[in-house]
């Protein structure tokens, strides 16, 4: 049963914000997206394939330039940071990919273009994984930024995070039962054509897959 | 006695944020400010105001250009919305001024650029008579902000706002005693080269030197 909502999901084109926007469709009665080209490695390619994966659900997508993000902030995420590294999906090897308060500017900004829209809800996709990694995943700060939304804004916009305490194995689980095509989805943060395989999300992303017992649909390099 | 912090003061040009970054220096040992274009009709007179009160103090600026906002938001105050209202500053006649959740997104932001700059606090001049008007001006929000950015960044970035509880006829005080420029801050929502007089936050400006006491120095048209 829907709920008579209108939501924004908050969508890059990676595999947990898929789940979350095919979760969105089916508790919300309308779906929008909002996607943000903030100068990483991958954002090339993670918007190719949201646009895809909203083009087959017939669902609108807003892409915001936040060009300082790659000028002013510090992260090996970003064009102007460092390698990224390969290896395990953990805090000691991923820690210089956070992109500092990431979440927190993106919720911000999907709250002020969710009341310009009218809309009731904003969905994030983040989930229990990345909490010891990127303090902008943690339920301290979804929290904390759920009440800043809801008192900052006319219409009381609302922060749902309906993976903030499940994994990206259940995450894969629950995107089979949902009808995801995970072939439309991407997560390396090398940016190539094909993921890498090696760095952290593709390690991270191979792993769920495997843990999930659902198929891998992804080439890697 | 100054607190052994670096802060990042949101610093418009305006007279209260102009106040705010006095105030700020006067408690901290190092002070630098973020200002942010986002299409307003006075973005360009308060950006040339901040600037000179930037270049009289030795502080530095970083200004960030949020052009979505006037693409995007709905708001009398943008490029892209309609006319300023004249008249009193209160909520029935300035509410079509709100830009939706503006503090929110431009604290984020802030919270990044902090974490990426190693400074520990954000200091942010809304007071208590933009609470009926302004969603995001208000101690809820206020509140609720303050714990996602100490909770979403990883030098835990503390958020402090000085005048959230007094009045602009107290800023406009506070600001005499601190020898505040007062010619150098520029309020009118109108954006012409003089403060037009009519507007809400004329209207708000001129009754605070009043009640204050302190001598307007402004030339209104």
């Amino acid at each position: 049963m829907k709920q008579n909502k209108k939501a924004l999901v908050v969508f890059s084109g990676g595999l947990d914000s898929t789940v979350a926007l095919y979760w969105a469709m089916n508790n919300y009665e309308l779906v929008e997206t909002v996607s943000f080209n903030y100068g990483s490695k991958h954002n090339e390619q993670e918007h190719a394939h949201a646009l895809k994966t909203c083009k087959k659900l017939g669902v609108k997508n807003t892409c915001i330039d936040l060009d300082f993000m790659n000028q002013y902030f510090k992260s090996d995420l970003l064009k102007s940071g460092g390698e990224i590294p390969e290896g395990a999906y953990n805090a000691d090897n991923m820690s210089s990919t956070v992109v500092p308060f990431r979440n927190g500017i993106m919720l911000s900004i999907a709250a002020g273009l969710a009341e310009s829209k009218s809309l009731d809800v904003l969905v994030l996709g983040n989930h229990s994984g990345d909490h010891t990694i990127y303090p902008d995943c943690r339920p301290e700060f979804i929290a904390g930024i759920t009440e800043a939304i809801f008192q900052g804004t006319c219409n009381n916009v609302e922060v749902v995070s309906p993976f903030c305490n499940i994994t990206k194995t259940d995450i894969v689980k629950l995107g089979k039962e949902l009808g995801v095509d995970f072939a439309l989805t991407y997560s390396c943060y090398k940016g190539g054509e094909l993921h890498c395989g090696k760095c952290g999300t593709c390690q991270e992303r191979i792993e769920a897959f495997q843990e999930a017992g659902v198929k891998d649909p992804t080439n890697y390099i």
